[in-house]
């Protein structure tokens, strides 16, 4: 009996999982190629493992009305986690910014909890304005391994690969139906997509092993945000920097103290005797959010191959030779064109979240679930039975 | 029957994979910690799998003479792995300069083979100075795979960790005797080193599936320097940059652009048909080179333990809590010093080789050993005539 034709998800950072769990769940054929595994938890080129994860909108909803449906998405399936231990409550949790423009229009206010503008008398010395609700937060590796698993028992499989080049995902296989691209920070250089706007905006963490409960976003000083994330786990994030295009992936000694002694002003309680000596240090962490200007990347895109290479953009680090061979001769180099034959592929793009991908990656694995059926229709029916789980 | 105690090799990146193999068949029991392992050739925080991995001098007998040293002594070394194809022979090979004293003063014209001045006659246009000689290359993942292979049949063992202190490695650990730091980069930020002199020196290359032979080193305009390195299996490295403090991770395509343009301009027989269209490209790669500010870093260095967080160098980034715990108080707390009780650790750094990791490993390793031996002895006599091989 004929099956169905496999969705290739590239990449297992959150986004890539999540739309491959989603795609699962539909019943399609999920398969995996990325450089790094979910098991990878201490891979530097890998986003997902170094996040906060925690729910908090970056943007207004008139700023980032897509940003905002991802992350109700994405709220409301954290909640239903809370019993299994994957997601938790961060109750009372404390916004801190400069303007009150920096509250975001409180747009989601009825998405958390017990959202309050809290008065002046309220707020640190030297803030403008705050917000108190409860939120969630996952614990970013164990909430990845987490999908992983689950993806495993529905019979999705991962292959460790790198992929320098869109067409080496399709070389000598005939039955992949679509590319969910979810390759971060990738993007930027895979041969085919090729995006010059993505770039790294560079985190640095120091976690800490705290009984502290509480989390505080405080942004009221843009030269030196600081922030204090609990998870699952008795762990909590105290970070952190956005520094854009710095691809440094080594934790500057300076940045750390600089960032524990703001996390100490905000919340003596991460230190077990309120000193900085008092913080129990658990790793110095630095990662490199995958950025976009102009926003994440979420459509359907058709690429022509084998690619050309040429000054266009997505083909200038093609792989081959530029020359297609003439009809008729044959060619043993590896990835090279070696016939004349153009084939059209679909890929749907999910990247450039930044420092947002947890909290908006349901939302958008839905949307890509939408996109991948218009493109290549609902699995099959015998398989979407024995799919829906 | 007690047996002797370990020597803990942290990095297996070709200068730790070296220092551990020497040490092996000298009779020690090596174990080896690494967060990349020689399987993990396409792992870009890991700077061994992107290396050209020829065996050309960077500096004159003056400005590096324990650099010579360990050079020469892997030239004898892969001489003698010719016939097994892990090293070739680069006949002809030409280098190019802007200066004469860019020839460093011909000190290695013995080790080589066939060595002689270019007269202008010879030389390209726009070239000072050149030289001729035939010199050999490795292919870098490829030996440093077998390298981990002959560890394993002496009874090396390998673990996949990621270190971020150095007190993680002794950590419930009572029989290590000694620590060879070969962490590269690490060593910039792993508490009880944070060696700030370490950087990166970022390098573009391209890697082509080609039958040309001849390896060409241009560097006679420091802007923009050109290499061609042929290796073992058919493939040809083209590079590159040396972009120093540059921690970007994704091929630059313009850089691409530049440096196959200069590569077919110094050889043509690159491409299949003397056009960059006819060039056959397998992959675009970037690797950060482990360079620090003063040469490379091949001594003894003894630590305290638990280490202390302080503001000296080497301390700033220790985990656990800075401040000992009262005598008798107990903790549970994972990496806090839990007990006053001090304990001084040796290391034998072998770190910082920038450009140069391959063509110096095997004289380093050699150098480690001597250190080794001069701060724990020999290993034990049954276990020396046991591991001599």
């Amino acid at each position: 009996m004929a099956i169905d034709k496999r969705v290739v998800v590239l990449g297992t950072g959150v986004v890539g999982l999540s739309c491959g769990l989603v795609l699962s769940r539909q019943g399609y054929r999920v398969h995996f190629i990325a450089r790094d595994l979910p098991e990878d938890s201490t891979s530097q080129g890998f986003a997902s493992p170094w996040a906060g994860a925690n729910w908090t909108p970056f943007y207004s909803r008139d700023e980032g009305p897509r940003q905002a449906k991802w992350e109700e998405a994405t709220f409301a399936r954290w909640v239903s986690l809370v019993p299994s231990g994957l997601a938790m409550w961060l109750n009372d949790t404390r916004r801190y910014a400069d303007t009150d423009a920096g509250l975001l229009g409180h747009w989601y206010r009825d998405t958390v909890r017990n959202y309050r503008e809290l008065p002046p008398s309220e707020l640190p010395k030297g803030v403008a304005a705050g917000a108190a609700y409860d939120t969630l937060s996952v614990n970013a590796p164990l909430y990845c391994q987490a999908l992983a698993r689950e993806l495993q028992t529905l019979g999705a499989t991962f292959e460790r690969r790198s992929v320098s080049s869109i067409e080496q995902v399709f070389e000598g296989q005939d039955d992949i139906a679509l590319v969910v691209n979810a390759t971060g920070l990738g993007a930027k250089s895979i041969a085919g997509i090729e995006d010059s706007a993505c770039h790294p905006v560079r985190g640095q963490t120091v976690l800490v092993k705290s009984g502290c409960k509480r989390c505080t976003m405080d942004s009221s000083n843009p030269e030196a945000p600081a922030y204090i994330i609990p998870r699952p786990g008795g762990e909590v994030i105290c970070g952190g920097t956005y520094l854009v295009d710095d691809w440094d992936l080594s934790p500057s000694a300076s940045t750390a103290q600089r960032i524990l002694t703001q996390c100490l002003a905000l919340d003596p309680s991460i230190s077990t005797d309120g000193t900085l000596d008092g913080i129990h240090i658990l790793r110095h962490n630095v990662g490199l959010r995958p950025a976009r200007t102009g926003g994440p990347r979420v459509e359907v895109g058709k690429l022509t191959l084998p690619l050309v290479r040429s000054t266009e953009p997505g083909t200038a680090l093609a792989l081959g030779t530029a020359r297609p061979a003439p009809a008729g001769a044959s060619s043993e180099a590896v990835g090279a064109p070696s016939e004349a034959v153009k084939r059209e592929v679909t890929l749907v793009h999910a990247y450039g979240f930044s420092s947002a991908g947890y909290q908006q990656s349901w939302g958008v694995a839905q949307d890509v679930l939408g996109l991948v059926e218009g493109e290549i229709g609902p699995p099959r029916a015998w398989w979407t039975q024995r799919g829906k789980l």
